[in-house]
């Protein structure tokens, strides 16, 4: 299969690396001046969940990419995905399949201004990666990715892509609602990223703070309040249950600190939170509705990244 | 007049320095133990505005008070006023005063469950002092105190201690209101000193953070909505207006970072939280509305105490 990473930080240059290995022909691009740099001239450096490899990869910028393929692989940061497909949207041809695995909410809608339902694949990933410098990236595990064509008609097409990845070593499902799945990933980064990049704690840490089960079911039912908006559906009290579970020592023991605190705290880069409790709060306001947390959430963390000097873009 | 302060940190060994070199009979008391060693061994050290002087007062713990006293000075953290109360009560006597200048909220009702009306008096200062080190104390300048006596019968014995602060050069004014008055500084303290110390910023910087104003104007909605409760009524909209001018750099150019960014972030001492934004959501809970704002900025910035390793207890 030939394949165009969109975006070749830590999550796409990972999976390009493995699918690489996999047999397919695999372009990587991205807009991050070093990390292209650094690529091209060093090399990639891939640390495959315990092995570090050399990738033979070259990186590009997206304006030197040419040619076409059967499958984009959209992997930027939740802001950085309108400026990548109007980047690269003139390579998806008649065939071409575009596959979003980015994090976060209004994804879809953003794919659907510039292409047909048939050529999208909406995707959901447990996989984590980490940036360790550019051209340097670490794989934790080879964890399950859901996907599904949202053009009921391409189901075959999209079961060639779970194929593809399968054979790869790259474990990936087809997935009974993808909708939900999407929401629900969401909703685990919503109560506890967000709040581990304010508070700067790991989630052992916030799971020991005081009355966190009401704070964490007062978010969730934000988040289940907007996602009914979408016609997806969830119970708060199960949900928040089931989301607790992951602030537990049992779970957290390993003092784990999520990708938000990466970015706002260990990298001082911009978050992702329009795209989180952001988009809960603006989605509810639109309805004439109210998200009180996710709505205070999210101007804090964009009060922090205002105060550490860091650019970000507030949406509204 | 023979005075006793009932905790001598920053606000209480300044103003007792002050009221001393005015000719009164001033005793210190406080319970931390450092501070009593310090200004025992090496004596007190206050800096009065900007003159660096050398009190003979000596520092005693509140056992070891004994004596008749015509005003007791209450100056401890809100969270230790009830153990001092318990402490010095039996000082006071017949013609004993109480006087509160503690920030917060719900100081009153505690003195209440132990003095009768005609003692006690409640006061607001806008006085700000800081502690340098155990023994060791800055006043900032000689700002107004407003005070007044809950029993009314007791205007001419308040006015008495009006005039005895005031020919100490500590400028007091009888007050028009003092609930209003409380409820004001409170709004102001937990619209900007919980904010700061949540994202360790000053106010200036809290100024410049986008939706400010709304979030200014939800928390003072809530404050409004609890003074509402005790017959305390101020206008959002002016509110909001008049407490967003504290946050602009004519007024904040200073970079100041207010007492609960002092304690929190630059002392790891426990905050005053519970009696500013948590009274509030208390007050709202217990007449069965809704404080989100300051509900959430409550289980935060206990969230950052416990991530600190400080001691504190959560009021709930």
């Amino acid at each position: 299969m030939k394949i165009l990473v969109a975006g070749s930080g830590a999550m796409g240059s990972t999976f390009g690396h493995v699918l690489h290995k996999g047999g397919h022909d695999v372009t990587l691009c991205d807009k991050w001046d070093e990390n292209v740099r650094v690529t091209n001239s060093r090399g990639l450096v891939i640390t495959d969940v315990d092995k570090v490899e050399n990738s033979p990869l070259k990186m590009y910028y997206p304006h030197q990419v040419q040619g076409e393929f059967d499958l984009v692989l959209f992997f930027t940061k939740s802001m950085q995905l309108e400026a990548m497909i109007q980047d690269v949207k003139h390579l998806v041809t008649e065939n071409t399949k575009v596959l979003c695995l980015l994090n976060g909410l209004g994804h879809l809608q953003t794919l659907q201004k510039y292409f047909d339902d048939k050529h999208i694949l909406m995707g959901v990933t447990v996989c984590t990666a980490k940036l360790l410098g550019p051209g340097e990236f670490l794989l934790s595990a080879h964890s399950n990715t859901e996907v599904r064509n949202i053009d009921p008609s391409q189901e075959a097409a999209c079961r060639e892509v779970v194929k593809a990845f399968n054979d790869s070593g790259m474990p990936m499902t087809y997935s009974e609602d993808i909708a939900y799945s999407t929401w629900r990933k969401a909703c685990l980064n919503g109560m506890t990223n967000s709040v581990c990049a304010l508070l700067d704690v790991n989630m052992r840490m916030q799971g020991q703070m005081d009355q966190m089960r009401d704070t964490v079911k007062q978010i969730v039912s934000e988040f289940a309040a907007a996602a009914a908006l979408e016609g997806v559906n969830f119970d708060v009290e199960q949900f928040t249950e089931w989301s607790m579970q992951f602030l537990q020592p049992s779970f957290a023991g390993i003092d784990h600190y999520p990708s938000m605190w990466q970015d706002l705290v260990a990298n001082k880069r911009a978050t992702e939170i329009d795209y989180l409790n952001g988009y809960v709060a603006r989605k509810l306001k639109e309805a004439g509705q109210w998200a009180p947390y996710c709505e205070l959430i999210t101007r804090f963390i964009h009060g922090k990244e205002k105060a550490l000097g860091i650019p970000y873009t507030f949406v509204q």
